[in-house]
């Protein structure tokens, strides 16, 4: 397989996209308390110069927002042109008047570019419940229209506008040669908090799908595609990615992953996932939302730890998923993780209350590091072993280690990429309530 | 129906019942750190002084302690004698050796006692994975035993020796005219970490049960009940107060509710649950299990609030537990009433990925305190109502507060025992692993 090279670059690295991240005061952090903070970047726009292949992930929460149920049948269409995002404001629970908001959003972008209304697709992170502030809205959307550019900085103000509790920007590219050309793939996300993603294309939840980020992800690429063979792979890349991290196991009613892919790349149109070009694709798009989806977590609210969690051995793979997600929301576990303890105990006992099969007498844990990927193990066959609380705490005391659990029941397996639950993040939720703008999500 | 009297009392109070709290060491805190803090009582042990029917209720997680496994099969028989119960060590994933220990511990209570060894329960709290300190376990058999009295002081030190993390001792007794006799029921339990309880007559989990505290309580009267009937009522009793508790969402491995019914009172037995006295009895027993568990919940780790999650209007009583769990359960909700927030976007959120139909448009959100049943509603049919924000924080801010859902879907309703999630709660449970003594369940 050809390499895939990482770029230092953003959403607007393949040929053909502008972006753009302005202020419009959507946070409210311009006025009134917390203006000490600086006027935060809140609406973004992502537009490819030419109509584009377009296919969406989306939360499942039956409790959906007004942009997702807009933005659902616009990325079911072949095509689409562009992607205007508000954050500070969910846009949910809104009922009509949201609708109505999430439609104009996108009308107006629609209007300023002289496309059809339909091939704009809108997106909203922020507190549930509040209507949003449309004239600051619209004031956000004529600026991004002038504003917007294929620079690498225009790309990240954008990266920068879709943030909520997050800390750093989140922004990923690579490119790969595919049948002669050079084909580039660039992402942006965001996350934080209510972290525990379970999108489907349609926002009905498939049995196979967990249950469970507000997370939001934007994917361009000039690689020429079928429509149809983008869905299967947007759907199989989210599989393997946001729907498998957790940070508090709250999923949101905003969770959206949004790709366009403008085919300027010249390649022979890819049509089929088992043809090597699909393949590649399909690995190199896998390789962007996994190490997005990584920075979700590392960026997750309070987190002082990340901590992938690998069960192997489970009668399938759905209960090698069912064990890691109970172990990877377990608050006793996540808390251990926060002290950098060990605690072996307090896994077994998530174990055993999974719905995943678990005999005590077969389950192996085991630590290792990233960057060293020799096991050691606390636990063989449901027995301690010899290696020292000493050893164990000096593994579980980096900023990022590997759970690995075996549960010699069966070929299953699954990866979770989960984190420690920290003072910080219970202090960050609590908010203040004598300043309702500081209220989260 | 009779008047059920609560009486200052404790597990002593039925007839025919001694009890003991004695200290051996087993927290190891009158060794080495901690030894400041003075020596907290371990061992406790109760006893009827003739044989008395016995049911007992138990985790049903998949990795389940040693003690547990003994204890089953001794629940499950007509007729017990005592249960012996360390704090500071659950004796759970201790293999073969964790069995012979637990089974010791019964068997030096029996020979003490002089009666068969099977008519002894035990039950073991505290870390998991490290073998009992036997010797200090058999000392304190021995002292347990010498101590042993009728005395509401020895039943303190029982409700004393059997509490982990808890702050305070849980004792709770009523008496009741039962066919012209007077009963007496006495309860004491623990509680405070990993407290989602989900329990079964065999540890095996039946589908109507919630999957989901180390948790113990035990329970003595003086009513003579038949052992089946008796096994029925602490089913119900179990299924209406414990399994309806949530701390964090954690189900221990060593979780056991124990009855004892010796029959001193001199009523004739009850032999079926349908007749006025099996319906008296289970009204009292659920009123000490329901108090003991509101007890738990409110000495939760770092617990600040307790809200009662009463869900109604759901398509099933089922449907309607999985709404209230999933609330009961969100870090997102939880850190939200830390706060004092009655941040109802959040509760849409929970409700909106739980297993329970929801129909965004169809959705009450209410509040209200113990002491003034009149609900304040945030949310109607979907939308804000005109309460101010103020009005919400005001019913928020109290220690315990009732959250009102109505689906209007149905007629399914339940109400869970639930808990704010907070810093000191991730404080405690952290840890400090440079002193692996100080490291909990």
């Amino acid at each position: 397989m050809p390499p895939i090279k990482i770029i230092s670059e953003s959403i607007t690295a393949p040929k053909g996209f502008q972006a753009a991240g302005v202020f419009c005061d959507v946070k409210r952090l311009g006025t009134g308390k917390g203006s000490d903070k600086g006027k935060k970047l809140d609406l973004a726009l992502i537009v490819s110069v030419k109509p584009a292949a377009v296919a969406g992930m989306f939360t499942t929460n039956q409790i959906c927002a007004a942009p997702v149920k807009v933005s659902i049948p616009r990325a079911n269409q072949m095509r689409a042109r562009a992607v205007v995002v508000n954050s500070g404001n969910a846009n949910a629970c809104t009922g009509e008047r949201g609708l109505k908001d999430a439609r104009e959003m996108a009308a107006l972008t629609a209007k300023g570019l002289g496309v059809d209304e339909n091939d704009v697709l809108v997106c909203s992170t922020g507190r549930i419940g509040l209507n949003l502030p449309m004239p600051n809205i619209r004031a956000g959307i004529r600026r991004s229209l002038a504003e917007l550019s294929p620079s690498r900085d225009s790309a990240g103000h954008a990266a920068e506008a879709i943030l909520t509790s997050d800390t750093v920007r989140k922004e990923y590219a690579v490119e790969f040669p595919l049948a002669g050309k050079t084909v580039r793939i660039g992402g942006i996300a965001k996350g934080a908090g209510m972290i525990a993603p379970g999108m489907s294309p349609n926002g009905k939840a498939p049995a196979s799908l967990p249950l469970h980020a507000t997370m939001l992800c934007f994917l361009t690429t000039d690689a020429a595609i079928k429509p149809s063979v983008l869905k299967k792979v947007l759907r199989e890349s989210v599989a393997r990615s946001f729907n498998r991290i957790s940070i508090d196991g709250d999923m949101s009613t905003n969770d959206s992953v949004i790709i366009l892919a403008n085919g300027l790349a010249g390649n022979a149109t890819i049509d089929r996932l088992d043809a090597p070009e699909g393949r590649l694709f399909q690995t190199a798009l896998n390789q962007v939302t996994s190490e997005l989806a990584r920075m979700m977590v590392r960026d997750g609210e309070g987190v002082l730890r990340t901590v992938n969690v690998n069960v192997a051995g489970a009668r399938s793979n759905a209960q090698a998923e069912a064990a890691a997600r109970s172990i990877s929301e377990s608050q006793l576990v996540k808390t251990s993780w926060c002290g950098g303890d060990p605690n072996w105990g307090r896994i077994m006992a998530a174990l055993g209350y999974s719905s995943a099969k678990v005999i005590e007498e077969k389950v192996d844990i085991g630590y290792s590091l990233p960057a060293n990927q020799r096991i050691v193990y606390s636990l063989k066959r449901g027995k301690p072993t010899r290696v020292s609380f000493k050893t164990l705490c000096d593994l579980v005391v980096h900023p990022e280690f590997n759970l690995h659990i075996d549960l010699n029941l069966g070929q299953g397996a699954a990866t979770l990429y989960s984190s420690d639950l920290t003072e910080a993040y219970v202090e960050f939720n609590k908010g203040d309530v004598s300043d309702p703008q500081s209220l989260g999500g």
